[in-house]
């Protein structure tokens, strides 16, 4: 059996970090055929059950989805399942599963994904009406980088588990005679995983556990958050169909879906059969799981992610750059900005010093136009993925130093979308407010007392509480190096120099990016490094006089 | 600056798993000259204090050392210190440390060991009259086989630091233009590491953790065992004169000896600023370990080591091997048989059936014999390390089912040597008492209804108490199967087969054989597999614009 080229060529991309995709980004690169398929094909299964799913030993069904460009219920229902019967299901299909090759298990895997990207529009659809990105987001989120992150997870899985040889005669000279001793190399899977989703990506940031499971012969079983299950439950059915085909029982990968009333994400992950987890979701929870003993926990949680502004060489394309790194999906992406560090001084720009004041208004300029802009608001904004965020919003624009983005955003496609651009709340160093995450379109200004209190306070916020990313502009190098090493060593947190234009803080790339660095608060794992993938298995060893 | 050869050369053994060594394991491949000179040198150490390593910041001197061969102290006293000054100095050094690129790093740390190698037949000296292992173990274990174990370390980690290109421009084409961003890719040390030894192997089991750290950047504190300090603090002494000729800070390599009485394990292993700890030792302070918050452990605790005895092509040859292993250093080390699983039958043989009880008769005349050979007896035993592995060997010896060994053990050379050769305790598999570690010269022959139970036994006992090994005697090829998919796949243990001659089961060979699996209660962790290595460090990655 020959390897799928998309994994060889994904591995070379991982190892030299160049860019790479096997499956295009852009829609316009897919027929409009399968557009309007994907269309029809979600706007037929509103209202009705999903039947894509294997079923046997289901106890119900139930869903409870709300679009949040329609503020209306999906009525779509899923399979529900006791955990006993998912881990039981789950263990005995990994016995079959880890018996084959990771050469054969890689294969199977990427034909999973090929099936998946058939059904790009579709989950482009269904991730809109659950999370509240815009079309376009959710196509690139839910399909193409969600599938080249998880074919990152087979390649580099792949690479790993094939490390060493499989057998070989070790020959060690003893004086008189050679002592040979046959060897074997074996990668043990844990056995089952549980992979817990989120609400705002609910396949992009599941399915790199998923596939990291699988391609190491472990089983998963894969708890979405219940208000946003649609996008995954595409991706399951896919693959049971793909692991039938094969002749291979589709408890595999099964889905978990529960309500928000009866959650059973506990009793799956504390369950004695459950070896391995992934999370992506709030601090508190995943506090939780990583506390749980005997587990191998890979998790994703809050980060409060700053931007340093200390100068610009061109002070509108930063604002403009800040204003769609804030704006995008409404600020509801774990890498969106949510404090900016201004010195009380204001900043160097070409044209002489910036006021403090006179950054804040710019920054509000730029988001106040960029939200208003027809062209372009709607589709940057999307909808917030619920109340609770839109609430949290409102609560933090009753404080004092509140400044209200006012912006008219004009979705002209969906009159009722809950939609909210970003606000900004003037805040000094001092102020409590800033100082954990306020997830949802909120920006922190903070006023600090020079450039040295600006990285002083990023960095400890980022060690204590945690970062994804951190955003600098500046024009002065000492400086700047000195910001690379102090949020690299202090906080373990990368930092993004002088974007604008195209490149974004938010965007993490597949097979170059490291999607969180598992060195603070905010994680305690990466997409994808080669622990990503060597927690999941134990090498083994055998002997043979 | 060229990376020193011995480097590639274990680069590429630890890739095919082939046999690789850097320092002669033969004491006759080293001088006579050298030899003399080492023996000298520890004769001259004893009733001294230990001058070798950096004394300033030292509080005192103390030392509790006792020759297992002469049950005399060895008047060795060590500078000690608080371990707050140690972790505040430890931090410092770091801080100059990281800094250099993993190749120089690599290369110095080479040099130390090298430097070492100088020093072997001292430090086999120092191991043999701290933990009671013969004068060839003593040189293997402390020299050449632990200098090994470190360039492991070291060849790994210079493979896994430098797995990403240290800067790249990334392209990626928008359509109409080429989006380019700048990248660098750093592996950044975690910080401060302790690493805690143990008194039976005082290098062997702490030099892999120290390379460790070392080479990914953290600096290091080793915490020795207070009966066993002299063989690594002669290895201290080395690495810190090769700092120091390298213009670094000679507290990069800090040796934290402490007292019985006053230990400061603890205070070391919760200081906020210990980011990292490397621990061998018993099961209960291993927890402890592994239960400290925002630590990264890796952890070799005890483990139960099993022989499955079902057949035999050569039964003389098998009893013999199955004596050395039991007797290699009284049974002492990680790695040697505890339990012998035998059914209630019998075994095969070519000459047929022999009995349960023949089978424990030839394993008695087979440790007997051994250990009044008055060639390979007192070599093979050693001596015993401490009175409390003496007393628990005599409270097993108290119960239903002993057999003592009564052999004369004859050490010409050190009369008052606390010797004691492995004795047996018979038991059926109902009893309790090889359900646990009974550390020392002991073997328990349970008895079983049959074959299949003595796997599930086994087994049974690896995945929920620990093993190290396993060791399989067996003609039957479907059942050697069946024991190594459950011992592998159910326990994360590796099996050893018919293992006769020059092959035993107690040797874990540097660049081939993972030691431990890390899967499960024996250990969390592997030397050395790349686990070992990539958690001791984080890949952060910037971007310019």
């Amino acid at each position: 059996m020959e390897l799928n080229p998309k994994i060889s060529q994904a591995i070379q991309a991982l190892r030299e970090r160049t860019y790479f995709s096997a499956y295009p980004e852009n829609p316009k690169a897919y027929s409009e055929e399968s557009h309007d398929a994907g269309k029809t094909a979600f706007q037929k299964q509103l209202s009705n059950p999903f039947l894509g799913l294997d079923e046997t030993g289901a106890t119900g069904k139930f869903g409870e989805e709300v679009s949040p460009y329609m503020l209306v219920g999906l009525g779509v229902e899923y399979p529900v399942f006791t955990a006993d019967y998912l881990v039981e299901q789950s263990q005995s299909a990994q016995n079959q599963w880890k018996k084959i090759s990771p050469l054969e298990r890689a294969n199977i895997l990427i034909e999973m994904l090929d099936k998946v990207s058939e059904r790009f529009f579709e989950l482009a659809y269904a991730t809109m009406h659950t999370t509240g990105q815009s079309f376009v987001m959710s196509f690139q989120a839910s399909g193409p980088h969600a599938n080249d992150r998880a074919l990152e997870s087979v390649a580099l899985g792949y690479e790993e588990l094939t490390r060493y040889p499989q057998q070989l005669d070790w020959v060690k000279n003893m004086g008189k005679f050679d002592l040979t001793i046959k060897k074997n190399f074996k990668p043990v899977a844990k056995g089952v995983g549980l992979v817990i989703g989120c609400s705002t990506f609910p396949t992009w940031n599941t399915v790199p556990g998923v596939f990291a499971n699988l391609i190491a012969g472990n089983s998963c079983i894969i708890k979405p958050h219940p208000k946003s299950v649609l996008p995954i439950a595409i991706v399951v059915e896919e693959m049971q169909k793909v692991l039938s085909a094969h002749g291979f029982s589709t408890k595999l990968v099964q889905l978990a879906a529960d309500s928000s009333a009866n959650p059973i994400t506990k009793h799956l992950a504390e369950h004695s059969s459950v070896k391995l987890i992934d999370y992506t979701g709030g601090s508190d929870f995943g506090r939780y799981i990583e506390s749980l003993p005997g587990k191998t926990v890979f998790t994703e949680k809050a980060g409060v992610n700053s931007v340093i502004l200390d100068g610009a060489a061109d002070a509108k394309a930063v604002f403009g750059n800040l204003a769609f790194a804030a704006s995008l999906y409404s600020g509801q992406m774990c890498t969106a900005p949510q404090n900016i560090f201004v010195s009380k001084d204001g900043i160097n720009t070409p044209e002489g010093n910036m006021s403090f004041d006179d950054v804040v208004a710019s920054l509000r300029g730029a988001l106040k136009g960029l939200a208003e802009n027809p062209k372009m608001g709607a589709g940057t904004l999307g909808a917030v993925q619920n109340d609770i965020t839109r609430k949290r919003v409102e609560d933090a624009l009753s404080g004092t130093g509140a400044i209200s983005n006012d912006a008219v955003v004009e979705n002209t496609e969906f009159t009722d979308a809950r939609t909210l651009a970003p606000s900004i709340v003037v805040v000094d160093a001092a102020d409590d407010r800033w100082k954990h995450e306020c997830f949802g379109p909120i920006l922190f200004v903070v006023r600090t007392s020079g450039k040295e209190e600006s990285l002083a306070l990023a960095a400890h916020l980022a060690s204590t509480v945690g970062a994804i990313t951190c955003s600098c502009y500046s024009t002065d190098v000492a400086y700047m190096q000195s910001v690379e090493e102090v949020m690299n060593e202090q906080a373990f947190t990368p930092v993004s120099f002088n974007f604008t234009g195209a490149a974004f803080v938010n965007q993490h790339a597949a097979f170059s990016d490291f999607h969180v660095t598992g060195g603070n608060p905010s994680g305690n794992a990466t997409f994808t490094d080669s622990l990503y993938i060597n927690r999941r298995f134990v090498w083994v060893g055998n002997r043979f006089a």
